[in-house]
């Protein structure tokens, strides 16, 4: 097997816990760039000493991930049983039913993997050449740890663009749709191959699950409500009202069927988020929660400050219809927006208009999506529950 | 009234939303320290604009604390009635029992006053002479708002002493002890009189809801337990047992009385946290789930390395009592921790010891202890849940 050698004190990272190598912190002769894509190596610091094991791609900045610290391990089939039986072993104790993100990349000691289950279909996200490479072993785990009766490779994604990887999905098995999503006991009839993303958002589900206590006898606006898991939720859980408005009038359309399915009676409207909360603001409308869970708009760093921006009025807009006693949910799932941001923005607009804010609770990603403590890139989602109320 | 005039450009944390002025922002004559500590004052900016009315205390460092940015509002007994009516619709929403954290200070536009509601017992904590001085009217607005069977003014705290006021507790009213403390369906028996802190802590509840999932069939530790409520919690929750550590018979008793009230079995140890956490190591004891849970460790800034070693001792002595798979809950309320430098410890500790650890959750304190957006001081809790796998 390949090694690869650090330049000097390179290997703090790594000794910290870290499972990434950028480009620059390789001691790297001329054949580096000739390594195939994908390659499994050994990890050394600048006096040979080991880091531990993983794969290389000479071709991306960030261009090794560590799979394991021990560099006698084979990572083979078992290697993958292994780490997957640990990955369902926390999703079992935290669920009582099979819907959830079963590996999350660096979280679940996996590197560029991301794996969603929908009962006994998988949807498998490979991001890297590296793991590419290690398909084979990857496959035949999953079928012998889930026996899965059908797997979804998607592999429409920008990181694998990056990493040189081909762009087709891939199917295996059967993936009869509509598929039954659950959670916490409703049930959205969805297409994984329509949808966005792995069709459906499991990261928000503990934070839907704090707005019970906010919702009884109220109205209820869902913005970016894909759709509809936070209105159903505040339906099913007592709300008086609940509208969605959504850009995706497919999505509104599975918020309607999932509405039907529920028993539960929903309000949607298709229109771009703004434009639709200035329509209602000037409807005189007024909600006692709005929920603000839009798609990530900071994407890269460099749109940081349009982002920033787009946020901001995102905000005041829904502050903007709220009751003297409303509550907003605020959430970003850009990495690039740290809480602290989030939460300034939140605090100038509310004074701007007027509106004394309160933070009552703040939720991440739920815990099928683990941070890996020495890696902050894989934590990205924030959930602001705030009052803002018209004293 | 009296008016504080600030120096130029001090008004920019006020601007921006904060309700604390230092001594040193203020544009003091020789007359300034001849206030008597906790007079009614309006601030104005260096040009004279008005931002707010509020108390001054002129010995302490900390000088003025804003109650309203309108300077015409009447400081009075109408004024706390609807503060205190605000505050009271936001945990009558929240909570279905009348057992919570009912005015936070700053959080709740009250500052130097926190309030715990015990069903019809209060317990008022004035922390500031400003407060203080506005005692009658609050009395009077608590008494119209809540018609209390008593109220106790504990009245022995630090910050009473910083403001040079008088430390004998104060009771008005009836407040028969034992008090049944209700927390989503467990009763705790308290004497409000001999307790830690305001008899019970309220800031914990929503990360105590969190356990239920984590603990089914389960073994739990309970480390600097107090009146048992992680594990009782645990236990009816479906733990297989729980185990209380305290320093405090005191506390165990309770915790014992509390196991017998709710028909739960409980053990409980007394002794040091540290010092029990190595002896059950030695007696080769395990735990599915370990809660540290410590008093704030890191009071003041310059305590700041000695409580860091003490978190990181603790929370190494708990890990090494973890099962495989286990699941560890740290916790700080010190203010001085952030939730990085704990983080940071328990990733340090981990890897030290072996252990895999990622961050399935993180809390902060309840909703009934709303954060001010602009008060970084008014955040304070943090409760991490994490998994330390052994492989």
């Amino acid at each position: 097997m390949l090694t690869i050698k650090l330049r000097p004190r390179e290997e703090r990272r790594l000794r910290a816990g870290h499972l990434w190598v950028y480009s620059n912190e390789i001691d790297a002769g001329p054949e580096f760039r000739h390594i195939a894509p994908g390659s499994l190596c050994r990890v050394h610091d600048s006096r040979d000493k080991p880091l531990g094991i993983g794969y290389v791609n000479p071709k991306t900045l960030l261009a090794v991930r560590l799979l394991s610290g021990n560099v006698d391990v084979q990572i083979d089939r078992d290697w993958f049983v292994r780490r997957l039986t640990t990955a369902l072993a926390l999703r079992e104790r935290l669920y009582g039913e099979p819907f959830y993100r079963l590996v999350y990349g660096e979280g679940d000691g996996l590197p560029g993997l991301v794996i969603d289950r929908y009962g006994d279909v998988l949807v498998v996200q490979i991001t890297t050449a590296g793991m590419e490479a290690l398909k084979t072993p990857l496959i035949e785990a999953l079928h012998e740890v889930f026996k899965p009766r059908g797997m979804l490779l998607r592999n429409e994604n920008a990181a694998r663009e990056l990493e040189g990887l081909p762009q087709d999905n891939e199917t295996i098995g059967n993936i009869a749709e509509p598929l039954d999503v659950f959670e916490d006991g409703l049930c959205y009839p969805l297409s994984l191959t329509d949808g966005q993303k792995t069709g459906f958002f499991f990261d928000q589900r503990d934070n839907r699950s704090r707005l019970a206590r906010y919702v009884q006898g109220r109205s209820v606006l869902d913005v970016f409500s894909y759709v509809g898991a936070w209105g159903l939720r505040a339906l099913r859980d007592g709300a008086a009202s609940a509208t969605c408005v959504d850009s995706s009038q497919t999505a509104l359309d599975v918020a309607q069927a999932s509405a039907q399915r529920n028993g539960l009676s929903l309000e949607t409207i298709r229109g771009d988020a703004l434009a639709t909360l200035k329509a209602l603001r000037g409807e005189g409308r007024q909600f006692d929660v709005v929920v603000v869970d839009p798609p990530a708009l900071i994407k890269r760093r460099k749109d940081h400050e349009a982002g920033l921006a787009h946020y901001a009025a995102l905000n005041r807009a829904a502050m903007h219809l709220l009751a003297a006693d409303g509550i907003l949910v605020s959430c970003s799932c850009s990495h690039h927006l740290s809480a602290d941001e989030l939460q300034r923005v939140l605090l100038r607009e509310s004074r701007q208009i007027g509106r004394r804010l309160r933070l009552l609770e703040s939720g991440a990603q739920g815990p099928d999506h683990p941070v890996h403590p020495a890696i902050p890139e894989t934590r990205y989602l924030k959930a602001f529950y705030c009052a803002a109320s018209a004293e």
